[in-house]
């Protein structure tokens, strides 16, 4: 299998960290994928242009990182990062609130990346702040349970956190001691987690 | 159970479609929401502030529509709209596609609508609906077979086309008609599509 994924995407992240959590590691091979390169090959696997993408050794292709990251526990046999029974819904509302995190900081950059300052607009920008403050002061008063295996929806909230660092270093830690000390926690536990360290 | 949606949300729709192929409708209130509202609830239910959120009898929430519908297809006994097997990716990566084509067109109507004039970004929107334009051409040259039983994907799919309808009417039509004979025999096959038609 093909990952196709860059070093700065948060939901590559996710699929990497739950590769490893699940021991595939040594099955899948990534290659780089830069989305701004209109000659980059993304745009005819995915025809969204978002990464990441799986291309599975017949040729055929998945996407978004929750239906490969669900492609992946399967293949580790099920049911460990997408648990079943009442905790599968837990699991995959936290990953939707992480997802939605994520969708939102990214706006903030690409409300810089791709307008000029004339069209930037500052109340578009505090509407998706306003998103993911209103999430975190949610997690931070409902933070998910310490020491039980990892979900998707940890493995997808600690990526949440850690774009939040890379692109906005510092500005949620404060206020949010529990989530801090989550993200300790998981970092801990989750060797990929430091592994794979977003960088441009 | 009640479910907080809107008449104009394809993400509601999606729901509302999957809850009736499910024959779940008389187990689910449908109570309508105003995102633009700031005293609406959905920012205490869904710190996103998006729809749909499903409010179980027990008072725990779940989201997004994608988390929705698979629990819906699980109080039917599972494996329906989403299948097991090699028929699951296929089916959850067609809802993936089918979902970045409503986000894209999400993000054009939002240009106009949450932004003055003069901070609006042409190439932004073009960019947009490059996504969707690219995904058309993909779904029309790959269209989903007709006469097997809906999946997830195909609800999703059928809910993208009919926001293109609703928001630019026409656009996507000229040069796709596999897609409009796709969307018509689906319209035949489920009468829940016809009775969910978005309004402002």
């Amino acid at each position: 299998m093909i990952l196709r994924s860059s070093p700065s995407s948060p939901f590559g992240r996710k699929c990497k960290i739950s590769a490893s959590l699940l021991g595939l590691v040594e099955k899948i091979e990534i290659t780089r994928t830069n989305t701004t390169d209109p000659d980059d090959p993304i745009a005819k696997e995915n025809p969204l242009a978002k990464i990441p993408a799986l291309i599975l050794d017949d040729g055929s292709i998945i996407y978004d990182s929750r239906v490969i990251c669900e492609y992946f526990d399967n293949l580790a046999g099920g049911g460990k990062l997408f648990p079943g029974g009442d905790a599968r819904w837990k699991a995959l509302t936290l990953q939707a609130l992480s997802d939605g995190i994520l969708d939102a900081g990214i706006l903030r950059v690409y409300e810089n990346r791709f307008r000029p300052e004339e069209k930037r607009h500052p109340e578009w920008v505090a509407r998706q702040k306003g998103k993911i403050d209103r999430a975190l002061a949610y997690l931070e008063a409902n933070t998910p349970e310490a020491g039980s295996a990892p979900t998707i929806g940890d493995v997808t909230l600690a990526c949440a956190l850690g774009y939040l660092d890379f692109r906005f270093e510092g500005e949620w830690r404060g206020g949010n001691p529990n989530l801090v000390a989550w993200l300790d926690r998981f970092a801990d536990a989750v060797p990929a987690f430091g592994a794979t360290i977003p960088s441009d």
